[in-house]
């Protein structure tokens, strides 16, 4: 690409695209464990690009706003440059993964209304997570910005969880990423099967990265973004 | 003791007193590392009681309220019956200890103003730090009441770091526990060098628990919270 590269992360290539656009370029990289496993999963990069851009115009078309503008080629998006908070956001449904192995609470537990958690982007503390006292001591945000936050992700579930529901999927959990542009928060980053949970109602079946976490063959893993990203576009 | 015995503790035992009273006997016990590490130290339990007794009294005439009613005897205290939460709040006013090891903070930095944290009491699990959304989900206190306990917890280090001051020696952080009585939340189980980190403010010298978690000789431990004590209460 004949952009400037702005930043790498293990998943994605940020280029300048204009004084107020970015390219987002998904790449066929899959990491688990902050990091400590690795591979390459070819296609994998058009799969999320095309997941993440069909549920933020979904999102959009809800009145929520994201930092989507449109795609550049298949595994690229073009972005507005957010100024963005390094904190990874989560909203629970259904208990799994960490939450399981940190507190009393047992796998597959229902949370009503959901469980929302801030972590620190900190892969050599393990991203710790993080209460409205210390975002605001390292001015990640404000507790009234980290409250605003929190209905955004509300409405974000109540958008994607009938949705995924009436295609006979069910959302776990999902983890987004906000930046700031103008003063304002906006969702940036993806959503994906990456930073999704997303189960098939009637078998339990996984179709998302907890099978390349688990130890599942790329191949396994591959088949479940694909047939993920059909069933919510068809 | 010829009361029913209700509960015990690491370093505590509870007894019923009356209807709405119990009695809270120090024992003579030192922990550390979620009880992995354990001694007896003749004599601690007393100054624990006493010391714990004195800043009670000083909250109290300042009209915090505590579950703090007088003595029974000079290891044991009368206090009010709070049905306890099993959460540990803490106040940082500089930075030391796990904060240090969780997140990208330095030794000594200095939060101003202070962080507080809540803690799940359990062992098993090494105390996992709790956020609002957590705390209502196990139904330990609803996001009002743990507002209402930040800024309890602020005012009592309004009254003990400028008092500990005026003795040359410096307010780390403190750990509270709450109980409810009517509805309301009380300070309940104690205030000693067990539950704060305290440094003589010209030399840095260590007065509290921190001696014996790294390593220091029990008499050196014993001599410590005995100054403390004679200090505070001169």
């Amino acid at each position: 690409m004949e952009f400037t590269k702005l930043g790498e992360g293990k998943t994605k290539e940020v280029y300048n695209y204009d004084s107020s656009h970015v390219l987002l370029k998904f790449k066929d990289s899959i990491t688990a464990g902050d990091g400590a496993k690795k591979d390459e999963l070819p296609g994998k990069g058009v799969l999320n690009a095309q997941t993440s851009a069909f549920l933020f115009r979904l999102l959009e078309s809800k009145g929520i706003e994201t930092h989507y503008v449109g795609m550049y080629d298949e595994r690229t998006m073009i972005a507005k440059k957010l100024k963005m908070i390094p904190v990874e956001v989560v909203l629970r449904n259904i208990a799994t993964g960490s939450i399981v192995k940190r507190l009393p609470v047992k796998e597959g537990e229902v949370f009503d209304p959901p469980i929302i958690e801030f972590f620190l982007k900190d892969d050599a503390r393990h991203d710790p997570l993080l209460n409205y006292c210390h975002m605001e001591y390292f001015k990640l945000m404000t507790r009234k910005e980290a409250e605003t936050v929190e209905e955004v992700m509300l409405k974000v579930n109540q958008v994607l969880y009938p949705f995924f529901k009436s295609k006979g999927l069910i959302l776990y959990d999902f983890k987004l990423e906000f930046g700031r542009l103008d003063g304002k928060l906006i969702i940036g980053d993806e959503i994906s099967l990456d930073s999704m949970r997303i189960r098939e109602e009637k078998t339990g079946r996984i179709l998302d990265k907890d099978l390349y976490r688990k130890g599942a063959d790329l191949q396994t893993v591959k088949n479940a973004y694909e047939e993920f990203f059909r069933r919510i576009s068809e």
